[in-house]
């Protein structure tokens, strides 16, 4: 067997892993759509709250906002799991799938982004929550522009 | 005014306040459905994940344990807010706003079941995750039994 075919071979493989550890973790496509939606629902909901307070809109209280932000970065490591193979459709565009690593860099990317905001809310400075708020929504809004469907 | 009316004027406002609060959150009744029931699939994604290793259906990996746990300790403090005055629908029983405070005190005992279910998870103990398990599942069966549409 020539390296080439060893490789692609090897690839397959590793596909077929994955889109079998996609299916067993959730039975069907609609189940991982649905469990996506639900992470950036809640994602989505915590992130207004503090947007509401970097907008002032609402008061600052740290407690309210570190627990937001504490949701966030935890919602944040969560939906990618779900857009395995075989899991297109809902409000996701194809190019999850067919430019998967731009894809898999901006989830990191706002990642990294939800971490910072998370630090800076425990710490309870309200300019650096300003400052990293900004960069998560940033983080947000440049895969929604790429990734989601309008 | 007789002390019965005003205690019932009081009640009057604090139930207009929470229902103001409740739209000012969510602004329309079904943005608290949506999220209550986005918070109940995350949280029973990582439960049932939990569920596979306490059943022998998945390795015990601690890390992976305790990342779920946390996730079904931190979730189950956010749906309640969502189930306020004028939010009636989904798979929510109306006896939730009937029989509130049998709903309250419900609610009440899944967090402190996930508390513990987060602890022994921490903790590593895979026979004291088994106990904790088993209280958490009883406390949403409990509540579900009661509460939730079939």
């Amino acid at each position: 067997m020539k390296l080439q075919k060893i490789i692609l071979a090897s690839t397959a493989t590793v596909l077929m892993i994955s889109a079998g550890l996609a299916i067993a973790q959730f039975q069907k496509p609609e189940d991982a759509i649905k469990y996506r939606q639900s992470v950036l629902t809640v994602m989505g909901n915590s992130f207004g709250k503090i947007s509401a307070v970097v907008k002032g809109e609402a008061p600052y209280n740290k407690d309210e906002v570190a627990k937001n932000a504490a949701i966030v970065a935890m919602m944040s490591t969560l939906p990618w799991q779900a857009f395995g193979p075989g899991t297109e459709g809902g409000k996701a565009q194809p190019d999850i799938w067919s430019d998967n690593a731009k894809f898999k860099a901006a989830s990191e990317k706002m990642q990294l982004a939800a971490v910072d905001l998370n630090k800076a809310a425990q710490s309870g400075d309200l300019e650096s929550i300003k400052k990293a708020f900004a960069a998560t929504g940033a983080s947000c809004k440049n895969c929604h522009d790429d990734f989601k469907k309008k």
